[in-house]
């Protein structure tokens, strides 16, 4: 049975993980017959209140604990996350990842990333193992191995692209229900939220994203 | 275009809407080409450490806000749901049916229903709409349509089947990736994490479940 570790930001799409993304990908990766470990950083935030949009700066609560509501009790401890343990690495998009899991939400291509975060893209990507991201998450790849010129997506969002590039990645424009392969790296990802489009068309892209990843282990 | 009003009671299975149904649910009408609108009780609660299971009782949430986190900040307040305006009405699984939309949880078959709740159920049965239950929410239909021995299920906890049948509702055993039909009465049911199962398998009974609804529209 293939090992897949994925990685949450969080529990709603403003300030953490998005949660049709997550269960989309819960679903396929459990119809392909892989397992799945959870992983969150254990740190504390100011959520955003989902109907109104504004933080509420007095209260905390932490992205580990709430990133368990979406995986059902099962989340662990991003410093716990082994690379020698499984067979791929996934990133769920939503607004946590570039606020999280990193600071790109205000800082772009110069953001800071979660040391965790840092050290696991690269190991996985040094043991040649694939390292798939959804929506917003492709970033993180950017960030760490843009480098290595890997070809990735996040849409068609001009501005976000932009920024990408400047890390010397590759983007490639990519409709929702499709996902960017880039077999040399083993890399791939899917705009899903990154459009404003139906759940369904979400629930397509990742399932193709989710085959791809399971192809290439 | 048919539409259909979603309740959900919170996010998260332990004190709200189970997210894997919920969006399992979103997913499976979105494909129908069915538009969707999701109501919550604007009502606060103690939350539910998903790691721990610890109710965190200096703490307060509001449902219908936290409810946003699943429907991507479209939830409205339960007392507006008018059945005038759609074609069906369906409730999500989580112990939130049982905590937030009525007192089952501690009273089972003697519980007591929030007054939308009683009253947005009778007015889509006398109209002859659909009505569909996940998990454990079609408690909520044998409180209030138990008299009219309307057939559901809940998969097969012997505990919730006796309580259940002491309401005058008939319950009828089903597996997880099925539904029961009673379209006599216009009700749908299936009973996804009232069993430990795989999430293509919670996903497979309610996609069926939405075909149903959709039928009886």
């Amino acid at each position: 049975m293939k090992k897949i570790s994925v990685v949450l930001s969080g529990c709603g799409h403003r300030d953490g993980a998005e949660i049709t993304e997550a269960v989309s990908l819960m679903i396929n990766l459990s119809k392909a017959g892989a397992s799945i470990e959870y992983f969150a950083p254990n740190l504390n935030i100011s959520p955003v209140n989902h109907l109104t949009g504004e933080i509420a700066k007095a209260e905390k609560r932490n992205v580990l604990i709430e990133s368990a509501r979406i995986s059902r009790g099962k989340s662990k401890d991003l410093i716990l996350l082994n690379p020698n343990e499984f067979d791929a690495l996934i990133f769920v998009g939503g607004s946590g990842v570039a606020k999280n899991l990193s600071s790109w939400s205000t800082q772009g291509a110069n953001c800071e990333i979660l040391p965790e975060i840092q050290s696991a893209i690269e190991s996985f990507y040094k043991k040649s193992k694939p390292i798939g991201a959804i929506c917003i998450s492709p970033v993180l790849l950017a960030k760490v191995l843009g480098g290595n010129k890997v070809k990735l997506t996040i849409g068609n969002d001009k501005e976000t692209i932009a920024e990408i590039e400047k890390t010397g990645a590759i983007h490639i424009e990519c409709d929702v229900d499709d996902c960017v392969v880039d077999k040399e790296n083993k890399i791939v990802t899917t705009p899903a939220y990154m459009y404003d489009e139906r759940p369904d068309k979400i629930f397509e892209g990742i399932s193709k994203f989710a085959k791809e990843i399971i192809k290439l282990i």
